[in-house]
């Protein structure tokens, strides 16, 4: 794996002179805090530590984020992107339905509750909000190839976005996924490959092909383009957040693959908070996992610090990565925060998938059901408030997953087009 | 069938005295200009003619539009609905993306191409528009149940609506679907019945069972709802018109079943004119079908005024409709603005949905390949004028017809998690 040097950051950065990161000013350790300049880099040097993003924010005003456009770049202000973000090609997604769930909230016994639904978005996961923000950082990097490793939403999200972008696509996937996700992966006509093995040896070829020649001037949207990336994130909190009238939830369900997003909605609600965009009210996050893959709800149960890897088997698929890098994050914020990690097994995530199908009308895919299947087994425990604010994730859309459902969803009757034929059947 | 009465409509009028329909004040015959008041009913009792909501606008301003949310009800002013549509449950459609289609436009050598991508809505289908406003009207009839004939996309649209709204539903489809429309559709929770043959076919059986006792207070969203529910498809036309910065394209490629959708891009132009929302300036309708399902086509080409119905055989099974019933009026509209109508072949129709996904990261539904292929086969011939402004619809997603593209969109390779594995496979 290629560490960043100093020297390398620097003079990347100074190709860019022009703004390309908007309010971002440097890559900061996660760990220990050393700064380098802004490049395609994700580990410290000094530690090893994972890079993030340092922001020096101007004034933002609701009324300024107001007169944005009904997608992500509303808030490109809080975003390693440059001010002109929303006239290039890219695929602008975001802004997707908080949905007012009064018959789930019903049903569950919880007095207000929304779904943010993020199968809305361009290539229905929330995928395509941290895609977008990656293709920025390409073009500014002068990548000509996207890659990733993925569970499958995110290869569709790469795939699309690099050819709206109008860049090269090289997607990396386990071989064994659902048929939606590889079709939808390679109808983009970038190039996808298969992998025979599990999410984690795809990411461990990643990591050996990046440190290549075979690699070179290839963004890889999830490794060193990671920093930039992972920030698409935060707009899930800035949504929620405007979308609820500017006001952070008390409770939120997020489920928990590598663990980044939970961290970036983490860090979102506190740039809010600290800009003065939101009121300082306290938050609890809860983080969902399945069962077949649930190493940080094992160490949350059992206390510890440290992640012990497993190796996936749940129908959850694009939750199912066995060594989760942020995991140890999102066991500090569940706790610091006051919630919680849950998991569900693959009966409850089915069931989950259906209930919110029928109460809300919304189809989730399988990380969806992990979502809302946590959610009632933490008001079940009593370890949710019914009473306060809650909000819970759905990341992608049913329609990729549709082999979970399946075998129960299925028609009523097939009948003859006549009405005793009808009659008969609803008999 | 039943019939309209005047008697019958009016009582039902009188039960809503709270303006439930907004700026709709009677219901017009389209053929002789009859008017009855606001009811379910869909025919006229003086010439058999459709009949269509017939308004009184106030003044409607861009501004006042432009305030409203991000979905269809930002036009409730210009639709049958009541004011505080907003803050019911409802999907809230609409408002999808006009994707600057470049890479497309310059492929096919037009100067300005837009892709109105209604895959965004909430069940993926331009049918979350129609159904959205049925389900008002239903609710103000005091009907229990949502019902449909659909080709797929709108049994799942309908399904998903009632679910929100809390209604029943029982929807009705030709058994032999998509399995990926089969399966949204009735994980909803609501009935799903297969009728053993085409689209026309279980059109005939739903009009037979309006009829009966067994669908009294049903709501059949495309048959005693539609001409409410068809007036959901102007909110195309409204959003087109003001994503292009308040001005209606030169050129359109809109898909046609049963023709609806067509005539009510024209009719929302025209009242965007009257109202003085945009310029008075011409546009051309032009007509997209499958070569399989063609009716339209045919009777344009042979310069005939009357539909020959057929028996369909497209793998664009959500235009699969033998029998349109505005079939006439699309015709009318073709002739009358300059516009034409022209089929795709099967083959042609999948060649299209990968040249839009390619070059736009926008991974269409078969309407989508047979509007795309449209488009390219209308500047091939120098029908299309490619200086003037073009917009193409696409209606649905590529999600629900994954098997028309399935064979030809697959992993480039699959191989073992090593670069050596990988340099053999890309050498």
């Amino acid at each position: 794996m290629a560490l960043a040097t100093t020297e390398n950051i620097t003079s990347l950065a100074h190709q860019d002179a022009g703004g390309s990161f908007g309010p971002a000013v440097a890559l900061s350790c996660r760990e220990c805090g050393a700064r380098y300049d802004l490049g395609p880099s994700f580990a410290c040097i000094e530690c090893f530590g994972p890079l993030e993003i340092a922001y020096d924010f101007g004034r933002v005003t609701r009324e300024q984020i107001a007169e944005g456009p009904a997608n992500i770049w509303r808030y490109r202000s809080l975003l390693p992107v440059p001010a002109d973000v929303a006239t290039k090609p890219n695929m602008a997604p975001g802004w997707t339905k908080l949905v007012n769930a009064r018959n789930l909230a019903r049903e569950l016994g919880i007095r207000s509750l929304h779904v943010k639904d993020d199968s809305g978005n361009p290539t229905h996961s929330f995928k395509d909000r941290v895609v977008a923000i990656a293709v920025e950082a390409a073009r500014t990097f002068g990548f000509h190839t996207l890659s990733c490793s993925s569970t499958g939403n995110l290869a569709g999200a790469v795939a699309a976005a690099a050819a709206r972008a109008g860049l090269d696509s090289c997607v990396f996937i386990p071989s064994n996924l659902e048929q939606a996700k590889i079709v939808m992966a390679s109808v983009y006509g970038g190039r996808l490959v298969g992998i025979e093995g599990t999410y984690d040896d795809v990411n461990r070829f990643c990591s050996e092909l990046i440190g290549d020649e075979l690699g070179e001037k290839w963004g890889f949207v999830n490794v060193n383009l990671r920093p930039y990336y992972a920030e698409g994130s935060k707009t899930l909190a800035y949504e929620i957040a405007e979308q609820l009238g500017w006001r952070i939830p008390d409770q939120i369900i997020v489920p928990v693959a590598s663990g980044s997003q939970l961290t970036k909605i983490d860090k979102g609600f506190k740039e809010l908070i600290r800009l003065g965009l939101v009121e300082d009210t306290p938050y609890k996050i809860f983080a969902a996992q399945a069962e077949g893959c649930s190493p940080v709800s094992a160490a949350y149960k059992a206390g510890h610090d440290v992640i012990r890897p497993v190796k996936p088997d749940t129908i959850a698929k694009s939750l199912a990565i066995g060594n989760p890098a942020d995991g140890p994050y999102v066991l500090d914020i569940a706790r610091r925060t006051g919630g919680a990690v849950e998991d569900v097994t693959d009966a409850e995530i089915v069931d989950a998938i259906r209930l919110l199908a029928r109460t809300e009308g919304v189809f989730a895919e399988t990380a969806g059901g992990v979502t809302v299947g946590v959610l009632r087994k933490l008001v079940a425990s009593g370890t949710l408030d019914p009473d306060a604010e809650t909000v819970v994730l759905n990341t992608g859309d049913g329609l990729k997953t549709l082999d979970a459902v399946a075998s129960e969803a299925r028609p009523t009757a097939v009948i003859r087009p006549s009405l005793d034929a009808f009659r008969a059947a609803i008999a």
